[in-house]
């Protein structure tokens, strides 16, 4: 398992007009903290594409616990619990707030995909090997 | 069942730099679905919020088939699979192409809130009258 | 002087909690204006794209005069009040709601680029020809 | 002239298949300018919106000079060039990546409103107080 934490603040043109972050924008939150996650890695996602791999969103789940309001410093713990397999990976994300409430719960599935062929593909081996350091099991 | 058809094009502004309508913006036009779907019933959700209810969401599903591309001229057909129950509401909503290609589908469940006291309530009475006929069963 | 008008429905996800249209989302809103404004004309912005040129906005203006709100069906009017000139085009936008107010004015400068090569360019000759008539003194 | 600096990373939902930055999203980063602004200034934007006083923009400009590209760490320099006048605020903003290069200008104008009646009102003394020192004239 690979857990990072990065932090986002709301904007005003995120909420809505019920005073809240707007429900669309959560999943741009979790889109951040994929991104810094893997960035802690050491793997840029920015050069993946430019390298010809893309990764689109296949599937996505959010549990809307308490709401995200204007100017809150969310906490966003990005975890990737398992290697990606047969072409996909998966990102588990916890919003929560300053004082470490609970606020969403996020799922994430993306797969590996050529950019020029737009057909489903396996990672580049270095987001393997910078990854499976946190997936070893300890010898017995 | 009551079911609802609306459409929706994609803006430019919504694709991103693969050349996709970004998956944070499916959530937008479940949105325009719903909305469009009860003001087709005679119920205006703005109308709802100045009487004092409002309806946040609390989990939502996509799951992502084919990518939506700039201009597309969406078909978005949204369902309310059962009455609301429990101050419960889902919306299921398909997003078609222009050529009928399903390219993603949405569930999101939403709950009645006293928007002074930010409590679950129930629906207004109107919102159950104007779905009522739709969920009656046949007589034998 | 060419002119046409759409409509755009103000969504949820859109609004702020001050209650009204985000006064970022009125850039999108121009933008529907402009695309749907040369559709009429028969000219369609992405076929323009996919045959290799792109258009970057280099200027805009806004001017707020009253606020849209949630659900409003606006009015969005848009102007083209010359030919390009030195590959630059302008497109002027007044958004009013359903009743005629006045909510808005923006001015949008774009320049025609080469796709490929990401330089100036000039617009297709498709685009003057589409436009011209639009701009022609009446015979003495 | 009160001048502030932070920073914004371009988020891949914000690109479009340009490329670039979405030029609607420039509007956004204004935003986050200004909020973060004042706040080193020790004012909360949020504080005073619950205190009942609301900044909506009247005027807004936009220069774009070079695009901001996916995962740009951007610099956000916001400069309050006068002290409030009429119920008026102007925030002046320079974008820029991190090589120090000019990417956009904009200019947004604001004015202080009573949330309650939604009439204009004056700043908030504090306000004032707290820019005040950077406007003061050097004694001769």
């Amino acid at each position: 398992m690979y857990t990072a934490t990065t932090q986002v603040r709301v904007r005003y043109g995120e909420t809505d007009q019920m005073g809240y972050l707007y429900y669309g924008f959560y999943a741009w939150y979790y889109e951040v903290g994929r991104v810094e996650a893997i960035r802690e890695l050491g793997i840029e996602y920015k050069k993946m594409e430019e390298e010809g791999i893309i990764l689109p969103v296949v599937q996505l789940t959010s549990k809307y616990i308490r709401p995200a309001k204007y100017d809150d410093l969310l906490v966003v713990k990005t975890t990737i619990p398992a290697l990606p397999k047969a072409g996909l990976i998966q990102f588990e994300c916890e919003i929560e707030d300053e004082e470490g409430t609970l606020l969403n719960i996020g799922k994430v599935s993306l797969v590996f995909v050529d950019k020029a062929t737009r057909k489903k593909t396996t990672p580049p081996a270095y987001f393997i090997e910078k990854l499976r350091p946190y997936f070893e099991t300890a010898p017995a």
